[in-house]
């Protein structure tokens, strides 16, 4: 998908939601236990109830993976359901890989070849050779890890000092390996107040803000901080969403709260004159 | 596997070689291919002909994760027939997986619960809380990348000067989340001439070596400057062994190659005093 397609999608749904798939099979409504695929039957109701409000679907991998190569199946008819019914969605595997050229181009061929993902999360710390081979097919994505959300974060990612740190390096290195057609960074919100510097380093590139409500960020502070005048953001929810109910109603729960956070997304686009 | 019985292992079998098991469906000898799954076919050939040779196995996880399914199936029977022949091998997912904490913690599931690795790479960028999960498994290993050996671990890895690198920190910060029973650290063994330096950083530590032979790093250095007193080196030897030959003869010269390797790190642990 392109940046153009994407924000024409933003605007015609009038949201920036991603719904992280995290879809922990401990977690799901204990009824769907007793079809085939838990998962993807669950997947299938969240996606169902949610595609109006959304723009892009994002699984964390490692929720697929821990459950073998059965999980894999379940990625698989996950992205393949996504992209067969609502082919506007942006698809990201969040995947945080990263490794050797040779390495990378593998796992580039699983996400982007194998499945149809539009997007995957890099992990920088093995430098340009380790990202480089995601970039190499059109269309496709990659979401950097810049800052995140979690307390980790401090150990390394503001090294040496914040003048200096690290994050800021991996956004200047990184947009001499590509541009704001073919690269995003996730931006952890919990450092909402810290979105405006980062509007600074890298202003017209997307921003894919995890850790909006379970992981504390607040909407508001990221809209204020964090967009631009194409909008720029892409704001994930999870928990809030797809756990929202484990009844039998779990799937209109999660369309209500999708709704809902669609809502302050419309608000929030029309004051800053997107709509 | 405790460390006592590791090095237990590397003096028993006079070898610290670590066998990279990054088995490219598309390198492998063409006979194989007639069978129900060449890659596993290929790995135990590989398995049986070295493990004499060998205390380490490494396969890297994106070669199986790039066939889907069907290669998380292989990548499963190849950990399953090392466990179940070869007892006093070492398994080590080269995954460089990291990710906030409830999801590490899925992925220190899938590697050392539903597969019996006893160790996975984790890569440092996201901080403590991210590698964190995986030190809760008792016999297991963390291997967290410090030094990588690709050419893009100037990007980051240095920042923002040698005296200060971000790698040092890696090391001072990492030595208070774990200790020498249950973490390792990756060190690129195309900077041997730092490896004494890094010696003084972690002098008790294992450090696991890529990239001898076809990544460039010397044997001879990799001891001369690694080397502790309880060995506490894993060299990884790939492609110089496993496709070494991709005739019928294949296992018989990876056996080859592993042989004089062993050989070669022999002559140096009784050079060292160790044997």
């Amino acid at each position: 998908m392109t940046r153009n397609e994407l924000i024409g999608n933003i605007l015609k749904k009038k949201s920036f939601l991603c719904v992280g798939l995290d879809s922990d099979i401990s977690k799901i409504p204990s009824f769907l236990h007793g079809t085939d695929d838990p998962v993807f039957e669950f997947n299938k109701g969240i996606i169902d109830a949610t595609a109006d409000f959304a723009v892009a679907y994002k699984p964390n991998i490692a929720f697929y993976e821990s459950r073998g190569a059965s999980g894999w199946v379940t990625l698989e008819k996950t992205v393949d359901y996504i992209k067969g019914n609502y082919p506007d969605i942006f698809t990201i595997a969040d995947a945080k890989r990263g490794d050797i050229g040779n390495t990378s181009k593998l796992y580039a061929r699983a996400f982007f070849e194998n499945m149809d993902f539009d997007a995957i999360t890099v992990a920088p710390y093995m430098g340009k050779d380790s990202v480089a081979p995601f970039l190499e097919y059109p269309g496709k994505w990659v979401i950097l890890l810049a800052l995140t959300s979690n307390k980790g974060a401090d150990d390394f990612q503001y090294h040496p000092d914040e003048e200096n740190s690290l994050y800021k390096l991996v956004f200047r290195k990184s947009q001499s390996w590509a541009n704001e057609e073919n690269m995003m960074y996730v931006v952890g919100a919990t450092r909402a107040d810290m979105l405006s510097d980062i509007r600074k380093a890298v202003p017209d590139y997307f921003l894919l803000i995890p850790g909006i409500g379970a992981q504390g960020g607040s909407l508001d502070d990221v809209v204020n901080y964090g967009m631009n005048s194409k909008c720029g953001l892409l704001i994930n929810s999870t928990r809030g969403i797809i756990f929202a109910d484990n009844t039998r109603d779990y799937a209109k729960s999660a369309r209500e709260k999708a709704h809902e956070l669609q809502s302050s997304m419309e608000a929030r686009l029309v004051k800053q004159g997107l709509l």
